[in-house]
């Protein structure tokens, strides 16, 4: 027996950990009762705990090693170890101390972030966020960075393999063409979208919701949807994934795209290959490849003329009475608006990136004491201004809107717009590969896409980095111009112009 | 700081890793997508290894003991690491290939279980039921019986302190008891129940349900109530208590008495003291007093004249035109019907008690090899025309019904017969101290009663044993007379016969 099969058992328990976990974290998001929360963060912080103790125990640290230095194990089954090794590495070098404090500081600076939302009140917020940039300085400082910046130790997590100093390039580039576009539609007339307000049956917004994850592919053997206030996947073993959608009778356009968005993330979830599960391959490689499947699934597929055709008439039986009068032209339009906004997460295709490269600078800046916590506020309206010529009143639809930076998340942000491009450079390809994808789209069959996926991406898990299986797919390292190129084709059309 | 303190984390881990599985568990039988039953099975595996590993390591029974050692560990401190020590014990006594053989001789017969029942082919099942009993045996053997019978270390687990010679007589003189009853009732017309054969709403019967949980004082804020193929009730840790219900549109009572009965559960489970929490003092000292609780609010409450004055008036409303013309002593009627049958899940509150005594002896002969499994569907049938009169064609009806003994789990039935005696003598002493009761029931108050189990029986949790926590409770050893004493005052009248 090769070296690498003994650690099977191990990677099948911490797998199983982390199954669990997120049956903990699905449940605390949909069905807990209210009371139970504070005793579900004891039982999490308990297994948490037993998976770091399992992870960390050094006998298994000299399984690993033994299974790297026998020749015979090669191939997959080698980088299978690799990632095993990694995993335990990241988990052994931040001190239990550390681990502590930050779990403390983050849990004082999520309550006090939600509050000094609510009030407007950035001031009670800082010197909570400032100690969490602090220990997560320390705590990047222990993980310890690839490169001569700290902030790599952090985007390492989300992104292996991927460095500051490769995307910065790519963002600017990105900037330079996003805010020409930008500026080009904030002069065109906006689309009407009054038809949307309106009140859309809650219980008729599920039963279409699941239809739409039926048609697209979900697998509802293996899967379900769920209600919850924000909408997300989640995993309770890689046969078990578990989609929330969030209703609201008068947006219909939130539940449909949160819905097509999380069963992007769900057939990745789904489409891992069996031999893979249990196992630290049978997992993305990487948070952007993973927003390059919910972006692709949302605005390339689900924000398409093409799918609108199939799916109008449709929304016209399950909301009678409602889009009598609206055409496909009408709605495509008004699913697709461009207009500077303050909210990121409510921001459309073209606004959305300007957010998130906003954020990757300023948090370099935070951890680096380049800039400061009292001094964020002031940058952000700054900068908000600059890129998208608008800026809040007060902080709480500034830089108090998002919760990853008091969560200790920072080297997140840059992820999503990862997932943007990768999208992008996806549907390029598979158009070329396929031209008859966007008949299949408006007829609703979306099984050749769905089936390219899980050969070129799904089916590879963790066997290689994000950027190598991307490069692998689409033939071309991480481009700029594909996403552009959509954008100024799918957009001048759309509003009238020539971009 | 006293010795026992420093169990306090330990203990906390083993109810937090109890804690999980009861969601796991929670989880499979109510939202768990089809495809994640066998991914499941393996998650469960795993947690209840490292529970097992955790439990069982050296320096917890070294810690245990110097607790013990330290005279400054008294009362209910002291209970408390007993209790712990015996939860360890009983781990450490089963050698782990006991365990793994019995884990897969069990899945094995529950699967053959299954089969044998839907095509009545006690044959098929034969040869699983007797490689479970042998390792039971085995697994006995290695409990170790506080007594000279083998069965009392079995029993002893599902209701700790107590022997099946305690039971014999008891029982003995509750079959006496019973046998008379059922006999002069079978004389008896029948009570209409003909206008229960209506469709009776699911969304109805749903809101119902909820609406009893509520006014019976279960708390939806440390608990909610789902749907199941089976009811049943589950914590997720002592601030998280879910019961679950089944609905039927043809039979509206199935879903009214279970919820009823796993709300009676799930207010003990909800009415621990917040200091025993995480600890093993939070928790019920054995499944009789549990049963205890559930048979008290289904049927001394549930199935009394006095609660259907309620809501048999709030029950029309709910399902507008279909109890129209049914008037109070009708429907009481209807709910209360004794007639001898064969499965004893349906049984009523006289004949049901039939059924466990008949498992009882069966059981006991089972684990000794008086009796071999080949020639349990006969002397089944024997005892069922004895004690019932009647008797099935097959065995699907007879010893094929339950789960229990393909699970391994003998020595089980006898707790819920003692629930039922609990449950009678718990009602006679509260009678006697509150001359309100039925006054209050009618009117829909059920805090007294609850005040009084709160007080008597579930703060204590698992500080003493059930037999004393009962006699304190009630003020006499466990008795026969209360139970036969209120059904002959129920049925009596009910049948118009003089019991």
């Amino acid at each position: 027996m090769a070296k690498h099969e003994a650690l099977l058992p191990h990677m099948q328990e911490i797998a199983d950990l982390d199954a669990v976990l997120g049956l903990l974290s699905w449940d605390e998001e949909t069905y807990a009762p209210a009371g139970a929360r504070a005793g579900r963060g004891l039982q999490t912080a308990t297994l948490e705990g037993l998976k770091h103790q399992r992870l960390t125990r050094p006998e298994l640290g000299d399984l690993i090693e033994a299974a790297l230095a026998d020749p015979s194990v090669t191939g997959t089954d080698r980088v299978m170890v690799e990632r095993f090794r990694r995993t335990r590495s990241l988990a052994t070098r931040v001190p239990e101390a550390l681990v502590k404090a930050l779990a403390e500081a983050r849990s004082l600076a999520m309550a006090a972030w939600g509050k000094a939302k609510n009030s407007d009140d950035f001031k009670a917020f800082g010197p909570h966020l400032e100690r969490v940039v602090s220990l997560t300085r320390q705590r990047a400082e222990a993980l310890g960075s690839p490169t001569d910046e700290l902030y790599d130790a952090l985007l390492d997590e989300y992104e292996p393999g991927t460095t500051a100093a490769t995307l910065r390039p790519v963002f600017a580039e990105l900037r330079g063409a996003l805010v020409p576009i930008v500026e080009a539609i904030a002069g065109a007339p906006r689309p009407d979208t009054s038809f949307l307000e309106q009140r859309f049956s809650s219980e008729a917004q599920w039963q279409f919701t699941l239809r739409l994850l039926e048609d697209l592919g979900f697998d509802m053997q293996h899967g379900r949807q769920d209600r919850s206030a924000h909408p997300f996947t989640g995993s309770v073993g890689q046969k078990d994934v578990r989609v929330t959608t969030r209703i609201d009778e008068e947006n219909p356009i939130s539940a449909i795209f949160s819905t097509i968005h999380e069963c992007g993330h769900g057939l990745y979830e789904q489409g891992f290959a069996p031999e893979h599960h249990r196992t630290p391959l049978g997992v993305a490689p990487s948070m952007g490849i993973h927003e390059g499947q919910s972006r692709l699934w949302e605005n390339q597929v689900g924000r398409s003329r093409a799918f609108w055709q199939r799916y109008l008439p449709m929304m016209k039986t399950y909301f009678p009475g409602t889009l009598d009068g609206v055409d496909l032209d009408t709605f495509y339009r008004a699913v697709n608006v461009v207009e500077p906004s303050l909210i990121r997460t409510e921001a459309d295709e073209v606004t959305y990136n300007l957010h998130i490269l906003l954020r990757f600078e300023l948090e370099q800046a935070l951890l680096t004491g380049d800039l400061q916590v009292d001094d964020l506020p002031g940058v952000w309206r700054e900068r908000m201004q600059r890129d998208l010529g608008i800026q809040s009143e007060g902080d709480t639809e500034g830089c108090l809107q998002d919760i990853h930076w008091a969560w200790g998340a920072i080297g997140y942000f840059p992820t999503y717009t990862l997932g943007n491009l990768y999208a992008a450079q996806i549907m390029a390809t598979f158009e070329a590969a396929d031209p008859n994808v966007w008949a299949d789209v408006a007829a609703g069959r979306f099984a050749p896409l769905l089936a390219w996926l899980r050969e070129k991406i799904h089916r590879r898990g963790y066997t290689a980095w994000a950027g190598d299986i991307m490069a692998d797919a689409v033939g071309a390292p991480l481009q700029v111009a594909p996403l552009v190129r959509y954008l100024k084709g799918k957009f001048g059309p759309l509003y009238g112009l020539s971009l």
